[in-house]
């Protein structure tokens, strides 16, 4: 079952009140491939300008990530640049530049064109498009986007959800891209125009699985230290994208624990900076934190009162 | 097993972008009983001006709720008048007039020494105090406060927590409380100030049940519509305190259950201005609802995957 991502590689520089780091490996497809390997193998799509320290790309190869369809051109890698404030509650974008970006056009490496799990991160939902387009017959296709896509591209994004099968992105985009400030409306809103279901992740208040009949939540992971939310919800959904890989499956239950996965992922993702976070991190350390999950939401079934 | 609660029996003028009201039915004590009614009766202490619609209280006493030991004397009854933000994320207070509440001295009815369950509403600490004084063995006892009493009366209110078995604030409170932005380091300051338990309401991102060794976590019920916040954390309390004065237990089970029957008391809450939103809501209509939360939260267990 492959598994394939595209997005960005990135050199990000985040400041935080507990520290900042300077051109540090990001981007959504890092992020991504880093918690979805921890669970299967992962094919990433990307760019990366002749800047970029490859090497540590090689480095996190070990753990399964394949960056053979990450193209190496001459210019300069995509950057990000921002500030969390006090609360981590909300961020500034200082700067952005597009790099090697500007012109990118995926291809993607052998095999990949048969990979049955497509995740499409965050970027020009035209190359979004372009990807899903060279993906012969893919079982799920989820796809993420971001404020700035919701007002450039509006129309090639609407375009791409009729195609996708899940929407993942954050509660502030789902309420720009629907225009309803209602949560649960706004889920509502996007089902109506493609996917079957949508996730709206919420940070440190968990996420939600919105299908047109039931919907599910999980929390996100008590943590008494949170470092950079910066590539939370990648790595969210690579745990999410990984978990449904590895099982073969996409069914209800399933969907379910995979949004459990995805909230581990997210849990190491924001307990340090960059991928740091994952450091030392196992397959069995996910194993032991999903069963923490499952106590902390456990609701004990009784005897009916009435 | 007798439950009894002391709050404010008010009258709010509460405008929220949906519309508004003036001189309606509000304060903790109210909300928090047409709520534990539901599921088990309920005596109230407070006090009342001679310009209370006593009638409206009256009214709601069919449902097993005991108003005889709210007080009615001469003068203001509390007045609270306050303006929600078009998200309903947050609210101004635009005028609190204490009047009769000023000199009010808390008298219990008969028979409410002998209350097992005993919830403390949002009114003074040293009234809080007082009421703890005059139960005799309390099985259970859980206080609620506010930023006022934080700020103001902090020295009775730490009087109070080592006296509790269970603070329950929103998640501002637990902050300016603890001096702690983490809410969960939040919760660990009040568990090592006194109670054993605190519960941490998040408004529509659910509430906290946090022990020394274990988190249980309850997100809010989907709701596609809401009126009015205003009460939602009293009705929480009041299923909450009405659940288990109902089964006449505190085991960890039932404090979790417990969270979900108040998370379903405050979905009907926000749903209408003042109480109206609990208008022809039965117990069946709980039970229903109460499954519904299983159903969102549901983890389907699967096989190992390491």
């Amino acid at each position: 079952m492959t598994l394939l991502v595209v997005g960005s590689v990135a050199l990000d520089s985040v400041s935080t009140p507990f520290g900042e780091t300077a051109d540090a490996l990001g981007g959504s497809a890092v992020h991504f491939a880093v918690a979805a390997s921890l669970l299967h193998p992962v094919q990433v799509v990307g760019v990366v300008g002749d800047d970029y320290p490859v090497g540590e790309l090689d480095r996190l190869a070990g753990r399964g990530i394949d960056w053979s369809g990450v193209e190496r051109v001459a210019g300069e890698s995509f950057r990000w640049r921002g500030k969390y404030s006090y609360d981590l509650q909300s961020r500034e974008t200082l700067e952005t530049r597009l790099g090697v970006f500007a012109d990118f056009r995926p291809r993607l490496p052998a095999g990949a064109e048969n990979a049955r799990f497509l995740f499409l991160g965050n970027i020009d939902p035209e190359l979004q498009l372009d990807v899903l387009n060279q993906v012969k017959q893919p079982e799920l296709v989820v796809c993420d986007t971001m404020n700035y896509w919701i007002q450039s591209k509006r129309e090639a994004l609407l375009t791409l959800l009729k195609r996708v099968d899940m929407l993942m992105v954050n509660d502030g985009e789902a309420r720009e891209l629907s225009g309803d400030w209602n949560i649960h409306r706004a889920g509502r809103w996007i089902l109506d125009h493609g996917p079957e279901r949508v996730v709206i992740k919420q940070g440190e208040f968990g996420a939600l699985l919105i299908e047109r009949d039931r919907t599910f939540h999980v929390p996100a992971y008590p943590l008494e230290e949170v470092f950079d939310p910066t590539g939370a919800g990648d790595a969210f959904a690579g745990g999410f994208m990984g978990y449904l890989a590895r099982v073969g499956s996409v069914d209800t239950d399933h969907l379910r624990r995979a949004m459990v996965y995805g909230a581990a992922m997210g849990s190491w993702s924001v307990s340090g900076f960059d991928v740091k976070g994952f450091e030392g991190v196992t397959t069995a350390d996910v194993e032991e934190r999903v069963r923490h999950f499952v106590d902390l939401t456990h609701i004990p079934i009784a005897e009916q009162i009435s």
